[in-house]
């Protein structure tokens, strides 16, 4: 039985393992342990925060999950609130099984609660499989994404 | 001379006035006064959230631009601070004057300054001069933008 929770301490390297087993996060994370300071400081800046909703998906005891909700409010859309969820995450000896679909259907619900009326996220134009994943949930890619470092 | 500032509840009119006064936002705004409280509850949410930066730039005592920056943490890019830039709009009789490059200049200097190292934002696919703006001022549309009305 796979069960939701908000992430805790103590699952934050096996979050970070997920984060990092991933073409894309390869090249920029880094699992080893003890956690770079990095990690840790995010995870309380987003634990203190009662708009950010880091989560996981758990299976007996393991961690085989992860994604993060921001509720932001604005005032577009007559001041709509709106749930952007980020870093989704399937462990990958568990992809392919539905679990991913699972995550996003309970995100959605979380959103809902929240009283958002419109959900949002961006993957990389190369994450082919995830664009098909989000077009099969009903998402719609209406916009570009457009970043910048600093 | 043109300042940027947070925005105060005062501005709230003009700052709906220019979100309404767009193609897209025509469809879902309502600028009409007194303004619909769902404006007035997003007003106050982003207001009372440190990690919300709703901002108006200003010529004369005249409201002329707006953008909202979202300070959001996270743990990817081994726990990176993104700056999201949403509802960027400049009041139709002062555009094309490098107004919204300021605009955007400024708010990078934000992100900067709350410890952002990617900022990030969304345009509708259809505002293609809104691309070429972004493009132009390094920012790269590495992602696809999905929503999902609730």
């Amino acid at each position: 039985m796979i069960t939701f929770r908000k992430a805790q301490a103590a699952d934050l390297p096996a979050i970070v393992a997920m984060l990092a087993d991933d073409p894309l996060g390869a090249a920029r994370e880094d699992a080893s342990l003890p956690l770079a300071q990095g990690y840790l400081d995010a995870f309380d800046a987003i634990d203190a925060d009662p708009n950010q909703l880091l989560a996981v998906a758990v299976e007996g005891g393991e961690v085989i999950g992860t994604l993060q909700i921001s509720f932001l409010a604005g005032l577009s859309h007559k001041g709509a609130w709106r749930g952007q969820i980020e870093a989704v995450r399937v462990a990958s000896h568990r992809r392919s099984g539905g679990i991913g679909q699972r995550m996003i259907d309970w995100a959605i619900v979380q959103c809902r609660a929240r009283g958002c009326n419109l959900v949002q996220l961006t993957t990389d134009k190369s994450r082919a499989d995830a664009h098909r994943f989000y077009e099969r949930l009903g998402f719609t890619g209406s916009h570009l994404g457009y970043k910048k470092s600093l």
